[in-house]
């Protein structure tokens, strides 16, 4: 399982003072691409090789509030779905208190020239 | 069922030059805020009121990109489930194709002192 | 002059209820990619020609605070400096009292491999 | 000096595949308030005291753009100007080149009951 460590920014707040729901999509694709560098991938490298990283579904549940000068980490645990998807499960977890703050299930396609195409690039160093 | 009619922002794009996965969420809060608004409602004024509407699920579908120049509409319907939860289906739809580039099922709890409450005034105003 | 009009989104808001400061550099640079396009240019069509305009000092003065609701318009002036620089004077004048909000000075120039160039085309479209 | 160390997150670049000029307003606040922090102040708890620190100008320069990857710090030092202003001189200093990628200016007003306030208490802290 990989982890990222984060902290929360205050341009990240909303006026209810609590991060807003879009902003976990930021923490949740950085902790993806960060473990693509950590295996040696490169999300930016991959498109400029012609292959897209696109995420075609989101479920996410938002259970506890991140709040101004709260730190918390972002796992990740990658499966494979058919020949084609990836699944990314990921949870934000709160360090004061190790509650879940948001979890999310992302599922993943890779596109070349418009065409979704097996991630072999990907699975292989991702050892699915 | 209530539209809200966009344009992309250049701003809102990536490095893929389509817009980014969390820039959808925006879209979609910023409809079911102008929707509160034209029936009487106002997510600002709920807040000073004590009232927070929260997102507590979002489950989306990302099935076409948008790209730099595209105009686009979000739509939303919502229903009621039990007693505390509201459910908004949305849709963004492109307008050059009339094709669906995200659909997305959003469930809201409404926060008064930390806990969950009857969303009454939401309710009567939505003719639920 | 060149304007156009926005209204507030309250995802653009911060703890404070006020709009961030930098999302009026969202504001002012949708305001200049839309002026763009009116005047026959596009700002993704230009990177893809391998032209970049990229901002290169903005000075930019923060008189008013935009809150959740406002509608207000951006405006537009463009002028040249030098044989290299283009300068865009944008102000944000919120509708309800016609104040200004803020007001900026943005220097851009346009790149070609990695060197700045004579905005040749664009200097034509401005009638500069 | 104070000094905070960045990494870029892909979800800041634009379609130029460079962090976008709106978001260096957000790593300068962030250290920013990273700083308040690190002398024992916070600056949503000044908010909830009724104080709000608000930026009335910036004067930026962008001189290299960041990438993907790229890691940086962003440095502050903090002068006083009159009775009421405090001005932030901040820098982006990108690691592998130690080249100066942003620098700016800014100048920053607390404002208390909507009356801009002498910031006895960060003046206190700052040791201005």
């Amino acid at each position: 399982m990989y982890h990222k460590e984060f902290e929360v920014r205050d341009y990240e707040l909303d006026l209810q003072g609590i991060v807003n729901n879009a902003v976990y999509n930021n923490y949740f694709e950085h902790t993806r691409h960060s473990y693509l560098k950590s295996i040696g991938l490169d999300f930016a490298q991959l498109h400029a090789d012609g292959i897209d990283a696109v995420v075609v579904k989101m479920e996410t549940e938002y259970k506890n509030s991140l709040k101004s000068g709260d730190i918390f980490r972002c796992s990740l645990r990658v499966e494979r779905e058919g020949r084609i998807k990836l699944i990314f499960y990921q949870e934000i977890i709160r360090d004061t208190d190790q509650k879940i703050c948001a979890k999310t299930r992302v599922t993943v396609a890779c596109i070349k020239n418009g065409r979704p195409i097996e991630p072999l690039q990907l699975i292989e160093r991702m050892k699915l």
